[in-house]
């Protein structure tokens, strides 16, 4: 089973990505936890060519192509093999996160992402959690990190709104794969909300 | 005026670039001498990415997704803008170059190729010169120079022999701006010919 957590930044959803990983090992399930962009040794790489160093430095288009290298990478390195050996996947973001935040940047790119996804990748999650929170409280705990490469919290509350308002635009796209979880209370109950689900969907 | 060079290695092309930017900065053109992969800063990074390390480390799939985040930021950088300020553009290998060794390295990917190429870069030269060699000339030319990431050159007469018989074929099916100079002759003779071939074309 791949299950993949998205949500803007500061909504704790990597915090569930390592709790959901830990409630699966101790139900007994092997679990590989992992993320995008990276997750992979030369998917990591091409993280660091995209995030560091000046934002401007490459296209929209050609970060598009970049983060596809990566995931395909993530993909065939990580991902598949672990699922053809019966684990579960867990990957903080995955696909979604580019549809919404390469999507939003220009609204033509949409159509350019999707194409490259069906040419290239040509494969969703079983499930994705996406946990919903308001952009002023993502905002302010995503401050309190320290982050080297995290430049897509460089964006103030107004841009994180149209964010959040993606991510549940995704979240109806695909509405068979995904589960919107309230992620404005206390981690454990967030948690155990997101274990209810992810059992739901094992056990059908 | 965009012009590629192609061809196999050790069939002379990178000379007959850089003799053909002389002679037409001779005759008074503006005119940008570039190369792929790379060309530009970030296609550059990208190239080392590609080029350096395990030749494995990368499938051909994540290559050829690499390969064209590099030239979108080539062609982005350096080869769009030096065209719209008139000047002439030369490029040492271009998409001809992804088609071919990458199409040859696996049957089916000459058409994953080719759409990423529309979706994505959408551009031909006006002029593709090949200079086309003999492999066994072209190999032990290729042996004689030091270089540390020419890894493309790693391959056998045989396999060169169908890199021949690739380029060869790419000229057929774009006969419109393909041209093939005989290569297996002294530089001045071959340069003469190029030049002949791009001032015919210029005039038109």
């Amino acid at each position: 089973m791949f299950i993949s957590f998205e949500g803007i930044d500061g909504s704790g959803k990597s915090t569930q990505a390592r709790m959901l990983a830990e409630a699966l090992r101790n139900e007994g399930h092997e679990v590989v936890l992992t993320r995008e962009p990276g997750g992979s040794p030369g998917a990591e790489e091409i993280r660091r060519l995209v995030l560091e160093g000046d934002p401007d430095r490459w296209s929209a288009e050609t970060e598009i192509l970049l983060f596809t290298a990566a995931r395909r990478d993530h993909l065939e390195r990580v991902i598949e093999p672990s699922l053809a050996a019966g684990k579960v996947v867990i990957c903080d973001r995955f696909a979604d996160s580019t549809r919404m935040y390469q999507g939003l940047s220009r609204g033509d790119l949409r159509a350019v992402v999707d194409q490259l996804h069906t040419l290239m990748i040509g494969r969703e999650p079983d499930l994705t959690v996406l946990i919903d929170i308001d952009p002023s409280v993502g905002l302010s705990r995503a401050k309190g990190r320290q982050g080297t490469e995290e430049r897509f919290e460089d964006f103030g509350v107004g841009l994180q709104e149209k964010m959040r308002a993606g991510f549940l635009s995704l979240a109806k796209e695909f509405a068979s794969r995904f589960r919107v979880i309230d992620g404005a209370r206390e981690p454990d109950a967030i948690a155990a909300d997101v274990l209810g689900v992810v059992q739901l969907e094992l056990k059908s």
